[in-house]
C-alpha cells in the first residue's frame, strides 16, 4: 500500500466512525444491552487505544499517552496488553465522556498523522490492521446500537427514511463440479491472519443458491411451525428455542413489521431474512430439504457467474465451525491474540453486510460468531 | 397542612430533585449499575409520573398525559396501574433524553399548578404522598448514583470539595427503664401508612448507645478478623461473606481510602461506618458484645437525652423484620401497594442519612432494605 | 429428668428412627431430591454424629469414633466443629452404606448406654438434647423423602395404606381479649434455647380461628384465580409465583389428587390445606379478609378452650420472622450454633405436624422456615 | 453379520453392561454427579429400553412392554419417541430398583431371544445397532461412576488392585507425505452413520506423535504454571480456567495421587493423561509447541507403522469440530436422532480408552463431547 493510500485510508476509517455515531445522543452512544454487545461510546475508544497502544506508544518516539488510566478501560480481550475492565460494565463508564472520547481520537490522530510520514514499513502494516480492525467495529458498532434500540420499548429509529427496496433475482442453483480449489487470501492486499495460509482442498460437487433466502419465504417456514417442530432443530439449537422462547427472528414484532435500522418497518417479503443464529439457520434448511454450505464450497463458489448477493445485504452462516487452517500460526505479540484465540465455539460466516463497511471484506474474509447468536445481519444462503 | 404550605413543599421538592441532578451529565444520569439501582433520570421521570397517573389523570379535568408510551416506562412496581418496563432494563432507556424528561417534569409541574388551588382535600393528601415519595426517590437518586461511580475504575466524585469532620459525642450508653411506651405516628403531619396505627408496646428495660459505630471502630472489627470468622455471623451472612468475597464494607478502598460523594478521600475514623449490611451490622454487634436495638427500643429511645446522630448520618440497621403493626390496613387502590406487600424479607431501619432531604424523617419513620443491602448510608447504633 | 426417664427417652428416639426409615430400600434412603433436603441415610447418620461429637468424644473417656473420616460427612451446619461436606452433595454419598451407618447406629448407641449410668447432669443435658435434635430430623426425614417421591413420575408411597378421613369442627373464632401475657417456655421440661427466655408481651384483642384452613377452602381460592391475581400477593411471593410458575400447592396434582405419605390420594376437602409457602398462607388470608396470626398472639391463644389442631395437622405460619427473644443469648460452644444463627430472613411457624413426633411439640415450640419453603407440612390458621 | 454372529455379539453385550455393574452396591447405581452424567442404574434400563423401544414393540408381534410407565423414565433424547424424564433428574429415580431393572433386562432379553431366529434383516440391522449404542454407554457407565465417586471425599475405588503399569514407546514423530486421502467407514461392518459417507480429502504433509502425552509431561507444563498462563490458552478455555479454579486435571489429588477406577493411585508418569478438557488438550499443545491433529490427519495415520496407543488407552482431542461428512443425510425416523442433531458446539475424539468396550472402536470412528468436557478418558496425541 502507497503511502498515500495508506493515509487516505486511515483518514476515511477514522471519519467514517465519527460519522456512524454522529445521529446518536450522549446517552444513546452509552448503551450497552448485554454483556456481547458494546457501546458506541466504547468502539470509539477502543479503536482509538488499538492505535495508541499498538502504533504509537512503541513507535513514535516521545508520544503521550492521552490518559494514563484509559488503557484499562479500552483494552477489550488482550490479556497481553495488561488488566481489563469488566466487558458486561462497559456500559457503566459515563466517563469519560463521549466528548472526553472525541478529543481522545483527536489527539491520536494528531499524533498518527506525525507518525506517518516517517513510518518503517513495519508500521505500515499495523495501522492498516488498525484501519481494518476500526471498520470491524464499525459494523458492531450498528449492531450493539441496533440491539440496544430494541430493548426501549419506544423502538427509536437509528436512521431516519426508510429502507431501501430489494429486488432480488429469482431463486436458482448455482452448479459447482468440486474437485481441488484453493482456499484462502491470495495476492499482495490486506488480509487476517485467519484468511491463511492459503491452501488445496478437495471439494464434492455441490449446488449453492445464487442469492440469500428472503424474509417471505422464512415468514413460511415460521407460519409451517418450523418453531415448533424439534426434528428440524440441532439439539443446542432446539434447547435455545424452549430456553430462550424462540418464536420468530430476533426483530420480528408480534405485529408483523420488522425493527432495523430505520426503526419498525412493514416487513419486505423479498428482503434477505436477516438477524438468524446458526440454529434458525440450519433449522430453515432442513426445513427447506437443503443445507448450509461449508466455507470452502462458498469460497470457491462466491466465483460464480449469477452468484448475488454475496457480501451486501447479509453474512451467511456457514457449515463450518471457526477453525485454523492447515499450517496457520498467530503472529508474535500481541496482534496474535486477535483471531487465533478465538478458534473454538464458533461457526463461521462469510460475505459481508449492509453494516459492512465498503471494501471491507473479501470472499476469503472469516466472520465468526458464536451459534446462538442473534443480533448481526447474519442470514441464509442455501446449498444441496 | 395549609393551601400555601403544601404549594411551598411540591415547589422546593420538585426544585430539588432537579438540583440533585444538576451535576450529573445525560450520560451519568442513565447510568443503572444493577438491578436494585435506578438511573437518576428515571428517578426524575418516575416521581413525575407519580404524580401524572395518581393525581392529574383522575383529578384534573382535561388533563393530557405528556406522552402516552411512557407510563409502562416509568411505573415501578404498581399491579394496579399496568404494564412496567423491566427494572433491570431501566439503564437502557436513552430515549426519552434528560431533555425531554425535563420537559415532562414541566409539563407536569404546571398542571399541578393549575389543579392545586381548586383541590379538594383528598387530592391534597395525594400530592403531599407525591412530595414525601420524591423526597425518598431524592435519597435513592444520590445512593443509585454513589453504586453507579463506584463501578468505574475512575472513580467520579459526584460532589466537590471534601467531606465535613465529623465530631461525635464520646461513646456512652443510654438508659431506658422499658415498660410500656407508645409507638407509631402520632399527631396530624404526614405519616406514611406503615408507621400506623400507633400502638402500646412492652419493653424490657435496655441499654442504647449515644451515637453511632464509626470508621475506626469498625476499622478494629475488620483488622481482628471478623470477615473472617464464621461465628460472628448469622448463618445468611456468612453465606454472603464467602460467596461474594467480601472483606470490608463495600466502598473501602484497598488502598485504605473510603468512596463517598466526593469521590475517594482519606478514610476519617471518627465518622459513622456506612454502606454497611445487616448482615455486617449484627456480626460487628457481635464481635463488640453488644447487639442491635429493636425498632421499638429505638423509636423509644430517640427522645432520650443526649441520643446524638438520630438522623442526620446514617440509617441504623434494626433487630427488627418489617412487619405490619396491628391492625394495619393498607389503603384502598395503588397506593395500597406502596408499604404492605413489601412487609416480609427486609430489616427494618430507622433515623435518617446524610443523604435524606430535610425533613423527610421522622421518629416513626420506619425504612428498610434486604438484609444483604449495602450500597444505602446505613450503619450501627449499638444496644444492650 | 430421671436417668431411667432419660434412658427411655433415648431408646424411644432412637429406636424410631429406624422404624421411619424402615419402609426405605437403600436407594430411597439415599434420595436427595433439592438442596434444602437431605437423604434419610444421612439424617440417620447426622443424629448419630451429634451424639458422637457432643456427648462421647468429650465426656465417654476411651471412646473410639467409629470413623475418623465421618464426621465431615455428617455434620450439618457447626462451623465450630471443622469441614463439612458441601450440603447439595449430601446425596452423592453412596458410600458408607445404609448398613454402614446402621452399624454407627449400634456402635454410638452401645456407647451412650455405657456413658449414660455414670454421667453428670451436663451430659445428661446434652443426651436430652441429642434426643430432641433427632425428632426433629424424624420429622425432616419424612418431609424430604415425601419430596424425594414428589419428584419421581411413578409417585411411590411411602406408607401403605389411606390416610385417616379428617373430621374438623365447623369454623370459629376465638376471642382474645390481649393485654400482657407472658411467652416462651416455663417450668423444667426441657425446651430449645429459642424459647427463652420467657418475658412479657403486650397484645391488642384479636381473635383467632379455631380450626386450620381446610382443603377445600384453599380449592375456592384457587378457583377463584387466586395464583392470577397479583394484588393478593407480598411482591416477594408474586415474584416466586411468577418464576416459578406456582399454580395450586406443591402436591396438589393436575388431576385433582393429593400427593402426599400414602402416595396419590383423592382430596379430602376437610383435611387441613398443607405444604404451603408463607406467600401462599397470606395470599390465601388476604383473600378471606383475614391475617395471619403473630406467634405471641398464637402461644396466648393455643390454651383458649375450643382451640383445635394445635399440633397434630400442619405448622401454622405466623406473621412473625424468627428473631432473638429479649435477653436471647446463644449457649456457648458448638450447641450455641444450634439456632441463634438463623434469626434472619425466616418466618416462624407454631404448633405441630402430623409428621412431628409424639412429645416433641410444645405450645412455646418455634419451628422457622424461609418464607417460600413449600415442602414441610405447613398450613394455616387465620386471625384478624 | 451372520445369525449365530448377531446372537452371540447380543449376549455378550448384554452380559458386559451386567458385569461392569456387578461391583456396584444398589446406591452406588443410583449416583448422578451431574446433569452430564447418568446412573449406572438408568444406563441398564436405557440400553434395554432401546431394544424394547426400536426393536421389539414395532417388530414382535405380542410384545408386551415391561411397564408402561417406564418409556418417559428411561428414553434419553429422542423427540420423536415421547416425552421424557428430566435429565437432570435421573439420580432421583429410586424406583424402580435395580433389581426391578435387572427384571427388565431379562424380560426384553428373553423377547429378544424369541425374535432373533426369525427377524428380517432390517430388524438384525436394528439389533446391531442396539449393541453398538449399549456398549457406548458401556464406557459411559464407568466414567460417570468414576465421576460420582470423585465427588465422594472417601473416595471409593471401583476396581480392587492397582493398574497395570503402562510402558510406551520412546515419543517420536511420524511422518504422513499428505495427499489425498480416503476418510470414513469402508467395508461390510457395522459403522455408525456420523462415519459416513466415505469420502476422499486433502491433506497437507504433516507429523504426529508415535504415543499419546504422558502424565510426566504434563506434570511439567502443570508445574511451569501453564494453568496461570493466558496466552497459552483458547479464549473460552482461559474463561473457564477461571471460572472453574481449574489448576491441573479433574482427578489429580492435591497431595499428587491420581484418582481413577482403582481409587487414587500414585501417579505413574508413564500412563498417558487422561480426564483433559479440549481447552487443556490445546493449551498443552501450544506449550509444548506443537498442536493438535485433525480428524482426516489420525485417520490418515492411525495406520502407519509404529503408531502406538491408538484405542486402549485414552480417546484423543482432535483440533476437529463435530461436523457432517458431506453428503451425510441422518437415518429415517427415530434412530436419525442419534448422531446428526449434535453436529454443533461438540469436539470430535478418535481412537477409544480403556474403558471403551473390546471391539467397540474404528479408526473411522468419531466420538465427541463438548470442549469443556473433562470426565472422560480423554487425552492427547500431538501432532505438527
Amino acid at each position: 500500500m502507497t503511502p498515500d493510500a495508506l493515509s487516505s485510508l486511515l483518514h476515511r476509517t477514522r471519519a467514517h466512525s465519527l460519522a456512524l455515531a454522529a445521529s446518536l445522543s450522549d446517552e444513546d452512544a452509552q448503551l450497552q444491552s448485554m454483556p456481547d454487545a458494546s457501546p458506541a461510546k466504547w468502539h470509539l475508544a477502543h479503536t482509538t487505544w488499538f492505535f495508541e497502544t499498538l502504533v504509537l506508544a512503541p513507535h513514535l518516539p516521545g508520544y503521550r499517552v492521552f490518559d494514563e488510566r484509559w488503557p484499562r478501560l479500552f483494552n477489550s480481550y488482550y490479556e497481553s496488553l495488561g488488566p481489563r475492565h469488566a466487558r458486561p460494565q462497559r456500559g457503566l463508564l459515563s466517563r469519560p465522556s463521549l466528548a472526553e472520547v472525541k478529543a481522545y481520537r483527536q489527539h491520536v490522530d494528531a499524533a498518527l498523522a506525525t507518525l506517518l510520514p516517517v513510518a518503517p514499513p513495519a508500521v505500515d502494516a499495523l495501522v492498516e490492521l488498525g484501519c481494518h480492525h476500526e471498520q470491524q467495529h464499525q459494523e458492531l458498532l450498528l449492531t450493539d446500537i441496533l440491539h440496544a434500540f430494541s430493548c426501549n420499548p419506544l423502538l427509536p429509529a437509528y436512521a431516519t427514511g426508510a429502507p431501501a427496496a430489494v429486488e432480488p433475482p429469482d431463486q436458482g442453483w448455482l452448479q459447482h463440479p468440486g474437485g481441488i480449489v484453493d482456499i484462502g487470501h491470495a495476492g499482495n492486499g490486506f488480509a487476517f491472519d485467519n484468511e491463511g495460509p492459503r491452501h488445496a482442498a478437495l471439494l464434492t460437487p455441490f449446488e449453492i443458491s445464487n442469492r440469500l433466502v428472503t424474509c417471505g419465504e422464512y415468514a413460511d417456514f415460521v407460519e409451517a411451525g418450523g418453531y415448533q417442530e424439534p426434528l428440524l432443530w440441532l439439539s443446542d439449537g432446539w434447547a435455545a428455542v424452549q430456553a430462550q422462547g424462540w418464536q420468530r427472528p430476533l426483530y420480528w414484532l408480534e405485529d408483523g413489521r420488522v425493527f432495523g435500522l430505520h426503526g419498525a418497518q412493514a416487513m419486505d417479503a423479498q428482503a434477505p431474512v436477516t438477524q438468524l443464529s446458526f440454529y434458525e439457520a440450519c433449522a430453515f434448511a432442513e426445513w427447506a430439504g437443503a443445507r448450509l454450505p461449508t466455507e470452502f464450497e462458498w469460497e470457491a463458489a462466491s466465483g460464480l457467474p449469477g452468484f448475488a448477493q454475496a457480501a451486501d445485504r447479509a453474512w451467511q452462516w456457514m457449515r463450518s465451525s471457526y477453525a485454523p487452517y492447515p499450517g496457520f500460526k498467530p503472529a508474535a505479540g500481541a496482534v496474535g491474540e486477535y483471531n487465533g484465540k478465538f478458534m473454538v465455539g464458533q461457526q463461521v460466516l462469510r460475505g459481508g453486510s449492509l453494516a459492512t463497511p465498503l471494501g471491507h471484506a473479501r470472499p476469503s474474509y472469516r466472520n465468526f460468531f458464536p451459534p446462538a447468536a442473534r443480533w448481526q445481519f447474519s442470514g441464509v444462503r442455501l446449498a444441496r
